[in-house]
């Protein structure tokens, strides 16, 4: 039951010198990413990950292998938002700056 | 009418020595944005802007201006995906990855 | 003379679908960083300048321009680091380090 | 012999709320790096390693474990350029930038 969920990462990850489009690559890494059973929330710029620092480095090498598979060259970001004992964050960050502005933003 | 939405930026910014909790200082950038006219969208880890260059820096500098008055260092990240003509990708990119999925995925 | 040097700022600045080489594009970006008289840094990931806010950004801003000629979608990644007062970090910082190990580093 | 060196990571990772200067914290992560063997540079803004993908990881994950220790809230940021059979980049990408303009920069 003791799931940590301290760490919040959110990565992008592409092949460079395929064109423009990226769809289909990124499409792959998203379906890795649903399967996992980690929750996420994809975003217009990444995808952001809550886990222990395993699980989510995890998921990350698992993307990497999957576009190395075809892709001679390919750029990562990652981000990681580490806090001990926390969890809940995907929802939690953005409620609290809710809260303290008294209405919604857009998400 | 011809507005420019070919930007679509994503910043995290933050003081540095304030303390493990950073939502006061978050929520005065939030504010900046939301009154900014500016479509965005709030996530876990940071804030994405849709507009030209010009209006998305333009807000980027305001939000590093405000933490600049009480804040002696701050650690900014920003990352830019350009793309000509395009316009609408806050959801469209999300929506691109759907369809190809062949399902909804968590955002 | 009180130049403000109080901004480190690193980016990487590339097209997406311009082929897996992007020397030819990353030189014209170091000869508009070279040119522009702010002390910069160049290494294998990035440009790193030093300076002030709105300096290192309208570098950064000539270099977008640059791009824009004639590349579709560009890909940027953009970090600061502010400290007010602060200057000559670009050394400055690796030698903190080095003093602490009592031993050079790999630069 | 074949050593697989396809990937530069560039990587910072520092505590939150300790406080402004954060050389105590930096030079535990370079001390790390120093002793393990892969070849990298430090620069003002972070660190960059040559490697393979899990070697390069390996050592970002000691590096988080070693700040774990006594950090409640740590914040990393990483990059990753992969090219498949590449090698020696940590100067070959600077040193093709400098024959393309045709005189040295500043490193």
């Amino acid at each position: 039951m003791a799931t940590d969920r301290s760490v919040l990462l959110e990565f992008s990850i592409a092949p460079t010198g395929k064109g423009e489009s990226l769809s289909s690559y990124i499409s792959r890494i998203v379906d890795i990413v649903d399967r996992s059973g980690l929750d996420y929330r994809l975003t217009s710029m990444g995808t952001i990950l809550e886990g222990s620092w395993d699980e989510c480095m995890a998921i990350v090498t698992r993307c990497f292998r999957e576009l190395e598979r075809d892709c001679g060259r390919i750029s990562l970001n990652l981000k990681v938002d580490y806090r001990a004992g926390a969890s809940g964050r995907l929802e939690g960050k953005i409620e609290s700056v809710e809260q303290r502005l008294g209405h919604p933003v857009k998400r």
